[in-house]
């Protein structure tokens, strides 16, 4: 049969008859804003209890169901009639259901509410074994670590989930609206951006050598007698080559001879190359790993910052940015520091400092006004539970121009501070601790603050020096509550400056020879800052702990799932 | 001084003066969308010369100039006075230029241009050594993979960015309006999803060493005589106590003693923890690699997809998707695989494989028709360069139905098949070969076709188990010019099923309990897809390789910069 035969044979046939029909869902989200508009309408509706209860001598219960749509439950009503009610409510099950919506009791200022009239669907809980049940004392953050699979059906990991998505929106559209390009900067990276900070290394040389050593142990590697009686063999049939020859037997007969030969010899070179094979890593004459044999023929490393290569895009297509993960190997316990974490990273070209701050401060007012303006309900949920001050914080950032102040002025205002004593001592040349970072922005200012003209001994090798050669054209934009939100710097485009730079932090040039290419053909002035999301996030909703803003915290021996 | 006092003194200071002034300059893709409404505009415009030349006895010079922000050039006329040619023409050439809008020579066709009054920055290019300048025969794909720094600079990686991030932009669009949290599922994993899937491991056993080596050879471990020495000096000042005791010394003289005691103990025991340091990875007893002393204690690897976590987030938020990069570490030298590649991957709580298949079909046809509205110009540079039909297809598969059918009935079709030899042979039960894939899609139906309800032995544990026993609810989107674009099922929410199909696959099932757990407590039915995302840019773009629609490509020995 040819394609087209094919295609009006099928055309004939009914298509997807035998798939069970969709569904069709309504989210509560959708149902309680629309409220009393929607009365007497048919839903089907599905969600987790939240808490359940029967009611009127068990002839009805009441359900509060979330389904992750918005903060608010909706309260379901289901009758004995309709469905046992002792399945139905036990904190964590789940349910589907199809029923009407109905006006809240009068005078009251309730929302909606669901009548069922059929459940579609029961995923049971066992109220013993489950380990979010109602009831018990409430997981306390920390615990709540410890089933991260599950956490996320809590309000409060629900809310950040939310808030989180909706700041990675306001990202997108915030930089899309701006004209810049979202470039996706490598992972895996075989240059080290900070020319120092740990990295975790990329390899398959572990599995590779468990597969060697499994293969030897299956069929272990030929002994020296084994070769050497290979070796014999080769011998005695170049030697019946040779007889045969000098007897001046027929074609035939020194033909089948020869194939014999090289039959021998294949076995001697095969014997050989697997003779080679060693189990455990592969190591150099001197001792040391080859990385060599390693997947990408060299070290590799998981990124710790995609500024330098989003650079090269930066220096062709003008406004471009990454948000992507980014990784530290760094042995830190703090409720500030991941081991995996995600960055946004604009790069600009045509930009100096003074557009760089432009941009930054542009970019948190408007991640902070979104969030006003998308996630109300759970910026207020947080402002119950965790930070009573978050939506003021995000009013005042959002409509307060930053303070700018350079290095050199934030130090002369630290050293005069006497209503508090510091435990690292300030004084021009230091970077600044988070301690006096807080001050600036919580005490002194009440607003962020951005930092700018640091002191060139502090800061990395690529921040454009500044005339006085003294400082760089570095800055930090500082916030209430976090500290540093924003690292960034105008870059050096000058060619021979950078050199210098790189040979004065002690780094060899060969590895940036790409980046140097950059100011050999056609450099621009750019400038460049990367924000730590989940900092954001917890600058957003007040939250104490880093680990639990990001729905997978990575860190020293911790990685589940 | 006071916070408040600082505060005050600050007000009265003038902030930022310090800094060079901002840089108002215009993208030259609102110069050329405003077109002649703006004639008459000063601005200011910055971009790389892609060709210059001069003109009128070198009075002055014409340069095409861009910055990246759309596929079309500015011409820009620069006079003789105004600076000198030769430094502007080269290309690659970079120019910051102040000047005046002026309307398109009458009666043509052509863009408005800019007549240059002051040139304010040139970064200059030596076109002897520009790995790629003018009028050298154009660079092949291939050899640009070799300057990856520098590629972006023509027209077509270029266009292929923009591209790319407009695909990624609809994206994050389509799920935000359809009520999908964007959740980040971890890069490090504990998990293997597939239960195969050759992985990357992640480590930091080899910088340990390095450092145990490094500190070793600073610094020797001690010889077991100097801790026999240094047990012995233990030993005598243990006696010298007890003689002290015996003799009934002062309690000053006692204590003085006991105090050289415990320091020579204390030498001892970091002689011995010392005596433990061993060069390289360190090994358990029986050989084999002690991964507990690794950075999460134990072995972790890349991600190869972010399903099986995510559906924790769509167990208790409904409707949630990942978009992140995905790692395989497979020997793969093909134009369609990459070892580093980013995935979309959606999940959707009380949705079936019907819902699914709705959904992919949405979103695929949202992506297609998002490029249509918001990518005209670097789509016809693909027709008129690489992929005639590039648009057509847009058009398609934006306002066409996707075809339908079970795997059961597009084999019967395949088998029929007269006008074609494939290289495999078809029959009920094998994997779809990309010859099988790409005749349904390009031959027969000349559409896109969803193929559902695979064999079950050929599909991961995970999938739902039809009632059939045979087959599971999975299905795969098969697109012209790439075959599988999408592969996705309705997972099997039923705890005992699962479990056995865990058993099965010959896999153990600790590592999986957490994801059991989703299906112990209100478990509900779900659903879900990934999109290989470089694949989705393949179909779109009709680029032959994917190396070349991601920016900085990763493949076995490969991962510049």
């Amino acid at each position: 049969m040819a394609a087209d035969a094919a295609a009006a044979a099928m055309a004939a046939a009914s298509l997807c008859d035998d798939l069970e029909p969709a569904t069709a869902r309504t989210r509560i989200r959708d149902v309680l804003a629309a409220g009393a508009a929607r009365a007497g309408d048919r839903v089907v509706v599905g969600g987790w209890v939240r808490t359940g209860r029967e009611q009127g001598k068990g002839s009805f219960a009441f359900l509060e169901l979330s389904d992750g749509s918005c903060a608010a439950t909706l309260q379901v009503i289901v009758d004995a009639a309709v469905h046992p009610l002792a399945r139905l409510t036990a904190t964590g099950t789940s349910v589907l259901v199809e029923g009407e919506i109905k006006e809240p009791p009068e005078g009251t200022k309730q929302n909606v509410e669901l009548k069922v009239s059929r459940v579609l669907e029961v995923g049971e809980v066992d109220a013993a074994v489950y380990p979010l049940p109602k009831g018990k004392v409430k997981l306390t953050l920390e615990k709540l670590r410890d089933v991260v699979h599950l956490r996320s059906r809590t309000n409060t990991i629900g809310a950040v989930a939310r808030i989180r998505h909706q700041l990675a929106y306001a990202s997108h559209t915030f930089f899309d609206e701006n004209g810049f390009l979202y470039v996706h900067t490598p992972i895996i990276t075989t240059s080290d951006c900070e020319g120092a900070g740990e990295m975790f290394q990329v390899t398959t040389l572990f599995s590779q050598a468990e597969k060697t050593e499994k293969e030897l142990r299956e069929n272990p590697a030929p002994s020296d007698s084994e070769i050497e009686a290979a070796k014999f063999l080769v011998k005695e049939r170049g030697d019946t080559v040779a007889q045969l020859k000098a007897a001046k037997a027929s074609k035939q007969e020194i033909s089948a001879a020869v194939d014999e030969l090289n039959r021998a010899k294949e076995i001697v070179s095969k014997l050989e190359e697997r003779s080679k094979l060693k189990p455990g890593i592969p190591h150099r004459h001197d001792g040391s790993i080859a990385f060599e044999d390693d997947f990408f023929k060299r070290q590799a490393f998981l990124t710790v910052s995609g500024q330098l290569q989003v650079e090269t895009y930066a220096c062709s297509l003008s406004s471009v940015y990454t948000f992507g993960p980014t990784f530290r190997a760094e042995n830190s316990h703090t409720s500030r520091h991941l081991s995996e974490f995600w960055m946004v990273e604009p790069e600009i070209a045509f930009a100096n400092l003074q557009d760089d701050i432009n941009c930054a401060e542009k970019y948190v007012q408007y991640l902070c006004k979104w969030l006003l303006d998308h996630c109300r309900e759970d910026m207020e949920f947080m402002v119950k539970n965790y930070d009573k001050s978050a939506i003021e914080r995000l009013e005042l950032v959002s409509s307060t121009p930053f303070v700018r102040i350079s290095y050199t002025k934030a130090v002369e205002l630290l050293k005069n501070v006497t209503d508090k004593k510091f435990d690292n001592k300030v004084e021009w040349g230091i970077d600044l601790a988070s301690e006096h970072e807080r001050y600036l922005t919580e005490d002194i200012f009440k607003k962020p603050v951005i930092v700018y003209n640091y002191p060139k001994g502090i800061k990395a090798f690529y921040m454009r020096l500044n005339d006085d050669d003294k400082t760089v054209a570095a800055m930090d934009v500082l916030v209430p509550k976090v500290g540093e939100l924003i690292g960034g710097s105008q870059r050096e485009e000058r060619l021979d400056v950078l050199k210098q730079r790189i040979l004065d932090a002690g780094l060899p040039l060969e590895p940036y020879e790409w980046y140097l290419d950059l100011r050999r053909f056609g450099s621009v002035k750019h400038s460049g800052f990367g924000l730590g999301f989940e900092r954001m996030i917890l600058f957003a909703t007040g939250m104490e702990n880093i680990r639990d803003v990001i729905p997978f915290p990575r860190y020293p021996g911790r990685a589940d799932l």
